[in-house]
């Protein structure tokens, strides 16, 4: 870490750090504390404006593109060459906490006026992006700004969404976009120099290992099914069990053989059925529809395919007379990412004598999408009892301003390059 | 089955029957062929006055009581003696068949045409009861009339219950009372000299032996549980399984070891969870909130006090770090009735050369609480593929016409003992 880096990390403010995710975190503040700002949203946009003001004041340009990405650039002495990107995005789950997305931007933000504070000139523009609609709570599917940006989604594709109440992506954009008519439109994707996304852990492993640092090395694989098991209903005190075709009890004989399969003593697989849902419901009828879905995530490529390919295999097994469909709605590959932004995200936590563990991120997160266009990375920092994607999602000042200081000091490394 | 006995069933008419039926069925018909009268509803009132409009050709006596349980008289030589009782109930399930409940109903009517237009006196009056609420679709519990009647439930307990949109059944039960202002009210319970109800099987084994008649000689034990498991929300790409406290695991472990629990190769064990609801519903989540119902009956007193005395802690033991409460909402043991109906069931069907054979209720019934009262049983005819609680509900024209002679003769056969 030369002298500019330590500079620009010697800038990062706590105290106006937390302030501006406090600030954030008014929009869409639910009553338990937590956060529901759901994409392209009234309150997505106040916390859109709300960064261009900040921008306004250093006079960084702003700008947004086809998909409302927004953009907050640094200008760099050489104007016209590719950027460095830090950022993350600003919609939050419907139950979500304060930090997730959220701190990546304003953490970006504040290695930036970090910079402009001490004075440090970088070689290449930096910018900071709020990437819309990570969470794909609200239109499907989720990382669209940066699956678009990255060429994995096409505009066209993800302009067909609907939200549940019916609203078009189409609409909810464009009201977006003339929010804010004074910035600049640009076009996607341009090319980049490298990409840093800071990010709580939405884990435990920062905390139980009592580290402040998390030098992320990939993003492991996710893949998600959705199975129904159609049977028949039946009166409960009437049919004799040996005819029945229940359900539910195809259903559960599915979930656990998936549960036997899934079996880790390294309990490094990730397997969730998060929705379950079962018809008609009534106590006395047996059930003749279930809908469930399979969340199954590995970091290792090779044990990635062989259990993803077997999940169709074993429901399909335990049919138990029922029939069965089963979509795979989501899959993505484990992403390793260049070792470039890891070792230094690892070298500047060393220099700033930051607690540190290399990790896999357990989450999907932009960096994913992004990692094919250029050197990428993340920067993790724990979130208490690594809780996430709920109202109590909590992390401390302090090991927030530390995530900023490495993310300063990386940006200003990467940007002289 | 003397003289009287055959010219009273010889007299059924199976078309007059089905006609009836089927004008039943009008009120509360549903477009996929089925019936939705609610207990108390504007539907439930057409039927009742279409039925006393039916005894009003015949001049027979009608009256209600206090709950609204509607009966039928036809005189007999002792005018003060204890009568003879048949009927069912005339209100449906929300997507309900035409023949569960309204049969008993209609088919006792039609045994009463039969003796009055055969000329059979009798010594004891016969009477023809639509008891209130039975399916307690829209008001709990069920059975709510005949246990009343019985003594098992307080009119003042009953006449607490609201139905889901918040009508009052105080409301509900004063609007039905007064649609029929010209009949008369009786007090209730008074004495009963014997108690028949006729009704379809509502399960498959009559139609699988290739039987008409049921001749049924009880109604098996039957008890509810809810049961709630109370996890912790969690992230499901980066909270590691081991810490995880995942309500659906822990519910599914509950189902399964229930299962074994009533695993029987007899086949008489009834064991059915029906409604099955998972929170927060996420794909992405671990949920934290599962709600089951456990569904068991059995028509053997040590059996179905054996295995229902170990749901409890069956559900506990495999609660697997999860917290759980169960509440057992419902508790009737099994009902075995007096051998001096069944007996003269199955005497008439023998007589009638009907093929018939002895069975035990699956479903409860009006007849699990009369038979405290007085000598009761009941008797079922087939119904298609046993479908019931279902739109699909069916029957054919001639097992519910047999149904009605074994019905009519074993009235006339009891109102002259």
């Amino acid at each position: 870490m030369n002298d500019k880096s330590c500079a620009a990390a010697g800038a990062v403010d706590e105290a106006r750090l937390w302030r501006r995710i406090m600030d954030m975190a008014q929009y869409g503040a639910t009553p338990a504390g937590g956060v529901n700002r759901a994409a392209f949203s009234r309150e997505d946009i106040k916390a859109r404006k709300t960064l261009i003001t900040w921008a306004s004041e250093f006079n960084f340009d702003t700008a947004t593109d086809a998909i409302g990405n927004l953009y907050i650039r640094r200008a760099g002495a050489e104007a016209d060459a590719p950027p460095v990107v830090t950022g993350s995005h600003l919609d939050s789950q419907p139950k979500g906490g304060k930090f997730d997305g959220a701190y990546g931007v304003v953490g970006g933000f504040e290695a930036l006026e970090a910079l402009e504070r001490s004075g440090v000139a970088t070689r290449r523009p930096i910018e900071v992006v709020a990437w819309s609609n990570e969470e794909g709570g609200r239109f499907q599917p989720g990382c669209m700004g940066s699956a678009i940006f990255a060429g994995d989604l096409t505009l066209d594709e993800a302009l067909k969404a609907t939200d549940p109440e019916g609203v078009a992506i189409t609409d909810a954009l464009r009201e977006t976009l003339e929010s804010t008519p004074d910035i600049a439109r640009r076009d996607m994707p341009f090319p980049l120099a490298g990409y840093i996304e800071a990010h709580i852990e939405q884990g435990p492993r920062l905390e139980n290992g009592d580290r402040t640092i998390g030098v992320v090395s990939g993003v492991q694989g996710l893949t998600w099914y959705s199975v129904e098991v159609f049977g028949e209903e039946a009166h409960a005190g009437t049919a004799p069990l040996r005819g029945r075709k229940d359900a539910l009890k195809s259903a559960i004989s599915m979930v656990r053989a998936l549960e036997e399969l899934m079996h880790d003593e390294s309990d490094t697989v990730r397997f969730t059925v998060g929705r379950f849902e079962c018809g008609p419901g009534a106590p006395s009828t047996v059930p003749s529809h279930v809908l469930f879905t399979v969340d199954f995530r590995h970091p290792d490529l090779a044990t990635f395919l062989d259990l993803g390919g077997k999940i169709r295999e074993v429901c399909e097994a335990n049919a138990r007379g029922c029939d069965v469909t089963i979509a795979r709605t989501i899959y993505s590959e484990p992403v390793v990412f260049d070792p470039t932004v890891s070792n230094l995200v690892r070298e500047c936590s060393q220099a700033l004598d930051l607690p540190h563990m290399d990790m896999v991120s357990g989450a999907g997160h932009d960096a994913m999408h992004i990692a094919a266009l250029c050197p990428s990375g993340m920067i993790f920092v724990p979130c208490e009892k690594g809780l996430s994607h709920n109202e109590a999602e909590n992390a401390t000042a302090s090991d927030l301003a530390a995530g900023a200081q490495v993310l300063a000091a990386s940006l200003v490394d990467l940007a002289d390059r």
